[in-house]
């Protein structure tokens, strides 16, 4: 029999616990192992994917979903299609257009080909996989670190808005705008936050109020038109927010919303960051004006599960991201320190 | 057999289907004949209330809702309630706190009672139903008034943005935003409307969209935290919305998110109507400040039909209404002509 001194007890618990903690994403049996999203809160649910086409259609319907989450979900992708990885990298890149870390984690995943070229299947196999862990493994540890610096602009007792999830669901795990807000949690500051419910897809309202739940943060749920009228009533504090690609000038597109927040809070005097890991800056794009917004299927407007809620046979636009002009953004916060939008390259 | 000149068929049937035309409330054989809106757009079925508490029911669960339509809903509900006059408006005006039409329809009745004090209770109720048809009238004629001077401020070609539902089903007939919309597109002006979905109740989906459908007014169906994205990208010219109560200081309560748009037009240079009868300004309502806004059941939000779309034992809020202040509104649309809200007493 094993014996621990009482006191050590409730630290080797909670060591234990740290390991066996559930990720959004992770590689188990040479499968991947994801919560399947779409059916939060109301059922916490793994799927295993062990396919290319899977994981496609996992990113598509959003089983998995978040700008870093779906970067790794890309990496493990490559694994699953190394012995084709050219061809799964394409078509893996293709599967959502907007948030580049998508495209980030495969083209990490193909440097890794390229130096393996020559050296047999099954070693390019075992290459990609160490890659696509170490980036899971960066993921967490970025995500700490953003929570970290994030922190520091948090004082006690602040009301924080957040749009969408861009929480553990949206990462590895821990978080980046919602990373900030446990870091606050975590350090004692006694914060309340609004997440904004977020439609279409309610990530809002289905997947960060679970999350909070979860951690027993205090919060009061929204719909998205109920951010203004909070803000002119003095109930927020800061607004923090995920981001799915920042362009070189500090245009950063987000979940569809985050730009109406971005304004009202500039008329309301509230400061706005966006909280991201640096694979989310992407040199390449100039501007906000050169990034692909997602057009997404008109049934995630009118219908809300087994409910329809719109006449049939109408027209329905549905962008699923938004473009927030650097000017709206008082800071990016990063794993490397908080960013003046107009300082990044 | 009745012989009709040829040319004169069309005008007659017009004439005709115009007398026969569904209306939002009307009084049929001594009941109150309402269209249920909370089935719609999947069922367009009508109720009949008999009854001040089934009234009271209707109005507080939005089978009837919109301004103008509650305060002839309260008229009515007077002459259901005639024989315990006093008691009844009282109940009436309770029922939903923010429209001020509501209580203005209640009161035109309550001093049709006090004329008729000593009269006795058949003539009392004659003399009050008299008075709830002439409001319900008056109701279609000042939404037709109502889009005569609001088309004026409509160019060909224009996109229009609105919020939740001032339409037919908010009026007796013809509405208040949407007759504007309306008396444009009768006028062959080709323009398009945006109507914004309008969570938590969803009368921007469900209503608006039903109504311009049936009117075939060509239109796309956007969640409200695409306003901000649609006026960024130069798709919307021009805002109008209804009124649930105007203050003497032009500050106006409308349904939760028309302050968000009023503030986001004002951002991106794009004029912000509101169109109401006289009869939602109140001049015992000094400013905003003064303007209860209700706060309505969790579940609005927590729940869409079947669907459960957040965790279970959380916080939420929702208010029904916020308030606009003057400075974000253009002009308010009335039968009278265009106000500047700053000149309203």
């Amino acid at each position: 029999m094993l014996c621990i001194r009482k006191g050590n007890r409730a630290a080797i618990l909670s060591a234990v616990l740290e390991r066996i903690k559930m990720r959004t994403i992770e590689w188990v049996n040479g499968k991947v192992k994801l919560i399947d999203q779409t059916l939060l809160p109301g059922k916490l649910k793994h799927v295993y994917v062990t396919t290319v086409p899977q994981m496609i259609d996992a990113i598509k319907t959003m089983k998995v979903r978040g700008a870093p989450a779906i970067g790794v979900a890309a990496a493990f992708g490559c694994v699953l299609g190394s012995d084709n990885l050219n061809e799964t990298a394409r078509k893996l890149i293709a599967s959502r257009p907007t948030a580049v870390n998508l495209k980030w984690g495969v083209e990490r995943m193909l440097r890794v080909g390229s130096r393996a070229k020559g050296q047999g299947s099954r070693r390019l196999k075992a290459l990609l996989l160490e890659e696509a862990l170490k980036l899971a493994e960066e993921d967490v540890q970025t995500n700490k670190l953003i929570g970290f610096y994030g922190n520091k602009l948090i004082k006690k007792g602040m009301n924080i808005l957040t749009v969408c999830n861009a929480g553990a669901l949206a990462t590895v795990d821990y978080g980046t705008a919602l990373g900030v807000i446990r870091a606050a949690h975590e350090a004692g500051k006694k914060i309340h936050v609004y997440p904004a419910e977020t439609r279409p897809r309610l990530q809002g309202a289905k997947l960060t109020a679970w999350e909070l739940k979860q951690g027993k943060i205090p919060f009061t749920l929204i719909t998205d038109n109920m951010i203004a009228y909070h803000m002119q009533q003095g109930k927020i504090d800061i607004v923090v927010t995920g981001a799915d690609r920042i362009a070189r000038n500090g245009d950063t597109a987000n979940k569809i919303g985050t730009y109406s927040a971005a304004v009202l809070a500039k008329v309301h005097g509230i400061p706005f960051y966006i909280a991201a890991p640096f694979s989310t800056i992407d040199l390449k794009t100039k501007t906000g004006k050169d990034i692909v917004i997602e057009e997404r299927d008109p049934a995630e407007v009118t219908n809300i599960g087994r409910e329809r809620i719109a006449p049939t046979n109408i027209k329905v636009a549905n962008p699923a991201f938004d473009v927030t002009p650097a000017k709206y953004i008082t800071g990016i916060i990063t794993e490397k320190g908080i960013l003046k939008p107009n300082k990044i390259s």
